[in-house]
């Protein structure tokens, strides 16, 4: 049984931020869904490329060495060992598109690392 | 160099229908624009899962017992090993998500096989 997926009301069904949730999934990958607005913690993933596709709101991506903003329609990769830092001045709803095995706070453990996902 | 990608920017450059053109890379995915119009091939794809989302237009995904429609917005995912028939009656913009090893037309080789995608 395939299922369709409407982006729009997976949004719907949150409220947290920094807490992505997984929609979709496709051979060793996750499509997921999160709500972030403020600061992230700078990390990196020690083998995980991230796709960042904002759906609406505003996201910056801080790097070692630059910045990167988003618009809705605008995606970003950033490949694994890249520092970054996530921040969104509104609430900002993104896709995330990464290997299963991708932890959100890459190398870092911290309060705000979600050890199981949600599926919604 | 970390670079951010518009998706519509990316479908603004080009006009044929059926061929995938590469707009990301991570791990061992590919991210890829195509526009489509008409009917394809029946086929499926050996080993890799394949997500479908709907930029622009409305897609149909035929399958041996049903059929997926997609709006702008929706995607869906179809398993390796199902076989499928996209169809779209109008110009119809995607965004396909899947392994970087993935053909077009699966395990059928035919004249709208791509070989060799573009990278735009």
């Amino acid at each position: 049984m395939i299922e369709k997926v409407n982006v729009a009301d997976k949004f719907a069904r949150f409220n947290d931020y920094w807490r992505p949730k997984i929609i979709g999934e496709l051979n060793d990958f996750h499509v997921k869904a999160v709500k972030v607005k403020g600061e992230f913690d700078w990390h990196h993933h020690e083998t995980e490329d991230e796709l960042f596709y904002v759906i609406a709101g505003h996201l910056r991506i801080l790097l070692s060495d630059g910045e990167i903003t988003l618009d809705p329609g605008e995606f970003a990769v950033i490949p694994h060992g890249v520092e970054h830092l996530p921040i969104a001045e509104q609430e900002t709803h993104i896709l995330l598109l990464e290997p299963k095995t991708t932890v959100n706070t890459g190398t870092v453990s911290s309060d705000r690392t979600v050890e199981v996902l949600d599926r919604i």
